[in-house]
């Protein structure tokens, strides 16, 4: 298990800063009069495909060898990392495969569809999800990009506080939310790396909260089917971002789906931005905490802004 | 009647820029691609108080002579000039009065409120506000800030169409909503008086057509209880307004009320932005219209971001 640096997160954005936006940072005076603290929010829900998972995904294709890249890239998603993956390949020009589960919303298969990617269904378990993948890697000789158990994803994932940091100067905290750990490993790396007097935490949905638990207790607890409106955050640490979680991270902070919804409405009507309920999250961590935050220069990274307009909890 | 001239908006950004965010300017790749054009978005919506109105009512008080100032401002509104009138009299330390009709949204009761107006509670007809003003102007000496029949008003709305040109070279057109007229004049004569080659164009709702009416007709039709969800919309043109846009518009183009909630849908979820349906009206003429635009530069002002998230059309 090969850890990223923060070198490596810096190689990357050579490759990222070619596909990816330069996402702008934007501020709110009267969110920052509201939290008594100073707010510069990294806006990865005006990425392409509109979350982060863009950047990691554009590092893993072009990553590849021309030799592994002709058969093409895999995975087994229905979120933004499957769109994020389909819109990197095409640009490569090589062929995607994405495995979706037969209850994945339409809208989402549209938009992976509107890439470009070749969808396989499958029944909506993690067995069935990773047959299907094994299945077609063997079929077409594609390579599997994890969501988050990968070193170039987590590389590419990190770029968003490189250009974070590069923009606000003086940052003293910086939250991101945390579902796989992708965009918190990255964050940490890059970010203690450049400067360990910044502390990073991530904000976790009390409902999905098994990274706070596996960070207090040292140990990878899975994510069962866990009810929370944070549709980005439902899956597990893996290895590789739980060891980095372990060396780096200051803390897991968990919140209430009550105040996931109250975070959210509170960004969109202050700031008039979409995000979604994700990225709602290290928002409403900073509202729990004042104590952490208070008269600080807080970074939080915007995961992403993909939102079903027809089902909205206001 | 004076008419205001490039001049006189040069003068008044001045002003509003002391107070008034230089709102940024977006594009999509997405929406250009589905549009056939090329579009610059004003995002008017990230303006103060959400919406343009700032820029006017900031010049507006601004203007007024300390011995005036002294005695306040007042206005009869239920929306966005509201806000923004009470807000600029709390910078400038100075009372505002607002006379509001009983039915107004208690949402936006508190925004005024917040800002420090003292309100005035009248019956939900056009009679009563005009009575119920005409009795505070007395009553406290206030200086009465129309939202659009107002030198210093369009003078202060004239200043977004300049930081566009200013930011945005070889537009070729440019269109905003049309209501009272307020903004819609203000570009017209920044932009035709800086390059009377763009195109001038303003969206209307074909169910409040009163200024196409007005314009094709050339006589003031008064738009009464208009059916349109575009709230920003719903008053009509001022005999100062209509002179302005019979001098120089290229034209008014009217959409239907299906149209407006599409192309704010569409803007909603490609550009993660959250607009009024009064600044989707534009975006609706764009999309009626593609042989005016058709592979077009094209700007657009996004008048304001103001909305109920709970109670959206989609």
């Amino acid at each position: 298990m090969i850890i990223p640096s923060k070198r490596n997160i810096e190689l990357a954005y050579q490759t990222v800063k070619r596909y990816a936006h330069c996402t702008p940072v934007l501020t709110s005076q009267s969110i920052n009069s509201i939290l008594g603290c100073e707010l510069f929010f990294k806006c990865e829900n005006f990425q392409k495909v509109g979350a982060f998972k863009f950047r990691g995904a554009s590092n893993a294709v072009f990553s590849l060898s021309n030799a592994q890249a002709l058969k093409g890239v895999c995975t087994h998603s229905s979120g933004n990392h499957a769109a994020a993956l389909a819109l990197a390949a095409a640009i490569r020009g090589i062929p995607s495969y994405i495995v979706m589960p037969s209850n994945a919303p339409s809208i989402k298969r549209k938009a992976v569809e509107g890439y470009g990617a070749k969808i396989f269904t499958c029944k909506p378990t993690q067995e069935a999800r990773e047959k299907e993948l094994e299945r077609v890697k063997i079929e077409t000789g594609a390579t599997f990009i994890h969501p988050y158990e990968n070193f170039e994803v987590i590389c590419g994932q990190g770029t968003a506080s490189l250009e974070l940091l590069d923009e606000v100067k003086d940052l003293q905290t910086l939250i991101t939310p945390v579902g796989g750990g992708g965009l918190f490993s990255g964050t940490l790396i890059y970010t203690k790396e450049t400067n360990p007097h910044i502390e990073v935490y991530a904000g976790e949905p009390q409902n999905a909260d098994d990274a706070f638990r596996s960070l207090r207790d040292g140990t990878l607890y899975p994510s069962i089917n866990p009810n929370t409106i944070a549709d980005g955050l439902r899956t597990s640490l893996c290895p590789l971002t739980l060891s980095i979680i372990q060396k780096y991270a200051d803390g897991i902070l968990p919140v209430s789906e009550e105040l996931i919804v109250k975070a959210m409405r509170l960004v969109w009507e202050r700031m008039k931005i979409i995000i979604e309920p994700s990225s709602a999250v290290p928002v409403a961590a900073v509202m729990l905490n004042p104590e952490k935050f208070n008269g600080k220069r807080v970074g939080i990274i915007i995961s992403g802004g993909n939102v079903d307009v027809e089902n909205l909890p206001f």
